[in-house]
């Protein structure tokens, strides 16, 4: 891939705990940072002038179902359950394995184009969405979905290509085991997973706590929380990404102040889906991370991370009736290093600093909108959306420059979705 | 100004209780809407082909104060009296005429470039603030907000201005009368404020029940809730325009379910300034028209109201827990057709129809965020922001073309409030 110079950055670096702005230029050589310093003059096969606008990490979103772009706005305004037994599933048992490629290259797309650089997806028909992620040049963990039911999913896809993935350090996919749910996992379903997770030496990616249904549930069956389950069936022994994670006890939350990995929060879906607010408050103050997650278009609408980071603040300030409740600045590193911690990347991904994985992205804040810029971390979680992301650069390479892909076809990849999606829906 | 003709339209017109898109063409002569048809063939003076675009009714802004725009992401994070007394109040006093009619152009832009083709405004040195609004070609309501303190603020100016444009069918700028709250107005003014308005023949804009600590002073000092005393004082003898309106008690809804006009919601407001949440689902319920609003620059940092829109739907849904609280549909009814009734003017705007004035927006649909396009309400309100708004029609009159101001110098405009921004803050 060569070298990539960016100059003339006002840079948000996202390292330690303050959103001072620094005018950098920024040395890519290969997928990594080799220098950021107030000038570098050096020969680079391609420079990018940055021009003055704002230069940051690329966002991490900790909580996808990519091959979902076809439910974009389907059967919206309704419950989890009754959407997903009369909206969703009766759907998904059609797709074909086109649908899981074409639908998931979109949603790769969409996240590129408003400033994500990984992602994290739990899905089935994972062979096809792994081949949309390496086609579209975003960085992703990924897993293969396993329920009580889901005959289809075969445990060793998950080592296969976890060998083939997690030994080697340049590879921009990381695989990780996943049961889909307490409620969707018995006890023996579960524990497959977690000797999976410990056979691909590797963690698990479940949903947790995301509705009062499921608690209910899961005490009516088991006589202990979802956590106190999980737990109890040793899923915490390795590290893990606990989806949504609303409807936590005091003593769930004193079993999860040691695991490794986090919590994805996903706002926008729980406000949609009426799920309720995830306590990150008190998540934070236990020294759990929380990541922000889009959870798949079905229930979000769009991918936007720019919108969890407003959504999220607005739902804590709201849920304490507290101003203070949480900064701009947190949520900024939600979406970023610490959505990294999460996915256990931290050391690849994250900021921008040498030595990390080259995920960049360039924001046109010339906009009216950003107009005067008193604090840029307010001004970026609650004025700027996916939109103003001009530049996307993953892994040291340039995937969208000035809103155009340079390596994926836009058109052609709508035109199937919008196929996938006549045939379905 | 002559004729106007939009081709090839994809309209949702937001006539009735159906997001139903029909493709049309638009007659617009002078400043109405003169023919809605599936095509109309004439000569007109200027011509806009909308390439199957959605063509909607402009968006209607309840509750502004457009000249703080220069308090974007100022002292942010705060809660609203520690944000007023120590950020705001300060810096406003400080205010020169110039810094009216900048600050406020820049959000009259902000507004037009996001959708929004009517705004209601609230605040003083309303001189220049009507000269930006003039300037700016966008509609409005204004009122000259009056407290106990504001010397500044004569009621003659109210009367004059009310004169000059209340009797004008044609006239962009509508005159109310204003008190600033309940805690900043003591009986006196709140009663040269009612006495105002009748003289004007006009209503009054009010900020009303916003804060628990509102709700306290108030009860304290007369009695009785912010509603009981501005009822008890005349208010809700003329039209109102109540801003924010989220701790209203039972009784308090009682007496409201009378008002002419009725509640501006300004959800990220809200959120940001952790105030509570406007129980939109029980106003309704009781027939109370609510409208949405932005507030200032100052507590949302934005003026998109697509993001407002947003907002409002998770807000619902998070505070019933209920995902069927509020329908998409309904919250563009709240964004057009109801703000127009809470501003009095429904005969005139917040529908695409032969006989209404002609604000309209059109909106690019084509992006990946789009498609598919399932159902378009949800994606209107969910996925949609202020950047899909290419062109911008106000009275007929064609403010923004493909995202570019045809009559206002954005650059320009910008250079004074950055201006202004360094001088104050």
């Amino acid at each position: 891939m060569g070298s990539l110079l960016l100059k003339n950055a006002r840079l948000l670096d996202m390292v330690g705990e303050n959103s001072d702005i620094k005018e950098r230029d920024i040395l890519v050589e290969n997928n990594r940072i080799i220098k950021v310093e107030e000038t570098i003059d050096v020969q680079a096969d391609k420079v990018i002038d940055c021009n003055k606008n704002l230069v940051m990490p690329g966002l991490i979103n900790t909580h996808n179902h990519l091959a979902m772009s076809i439910f974009r706005g389907y059967k919206d305004d309704k419950s989890l359950m009754d959407w997903l037994n009369n909206a969703i599933w009766p759907v998904e048992d059609k797709f074909i394995e086109e649908d899981f490629y074409w639908n998931s290259y979109e949603s790769c797309l969409e996240l590129l184009k408003s400033g994500t650089t990984t992602c994290n997806d739990m899905y089935f028909g994972m062979k096809n969405v792994v081949n949309a992620i390496e086609d579209s040049g975003i960085r992703a963990v990924v897993s293969w979905c396993i329920t009580d039911n889901s005959i289809n999913t075969k445990p060793e896809e998950t080592i296969k290509y976890a060998e083939k993935y997690n030994h080697d350090k340049n590879a921009r996919v990381r695989v990780y085991a996943s049961a889909h749910a307490p409620y969707t996992c018995n006890p023996e379903t579960v524990k497959l997973v977690v000797d999976l997770a410990k056979k691909a030496e590797t963690g698990i990616h479940v949903h947790l706590s995301e509705t009062l249904d499921e608690e209910k549930q899961i005490k009516e069956r088991y006589g202990k929380t979802p956590t106190e389950y999980l737990n109890d069936l040793g899923v915490f022994e390795v590290p893990v990404i606990l989806a949504h994670g609303i409807h936590f006890s005091d003593s769930d939350i004193e079993i999860l102040k040691n695991i490794k990995g986090g919590i994805s929060h996903n706002p926008i879906s729980n406000c949609k889906l009426a799920s309720g607010i995830c306590d990150v408050t008190k998540l934070h103050k236990q020294g759990i991370k929380v990541g922000l997650g889009t959870d798949g278009t079905g229930s979000t609408t769009t991918l936007d991370l720019f919108e969890e980071m407003k959504t999220a603040a607005f739902l804590q300030k709201q849920k304490y009736m507290d101003a203070e409740a949480i900064k701009a600045y947190d949520i900024l590193k939600m979406a970023t290093i610490e959505g990294a911690e999460v996915l256990g990347l931290q050391d690849e991904i994250g900021t921008i600093e040498v030595g990390k994985k080259a995920d960049i992205i360039i924001i046109d804040t010339s906009d009216l909108r950003f107009t005067p810029e008193n604090d840029i971390a307010t001004t970026l979680v609650y004025a700027a959306n996916g939109s103003d992301v001009v530049t996307t650069i993953v892994d040291g390479k340039v995937l969208m420059e000035n809103r155009n892909f340079l390596f994926s076809d836009e058109s052609e990849i709508k035109e199937h979705v919008m196929q996938n999606a006549n045939r379905l829906l």
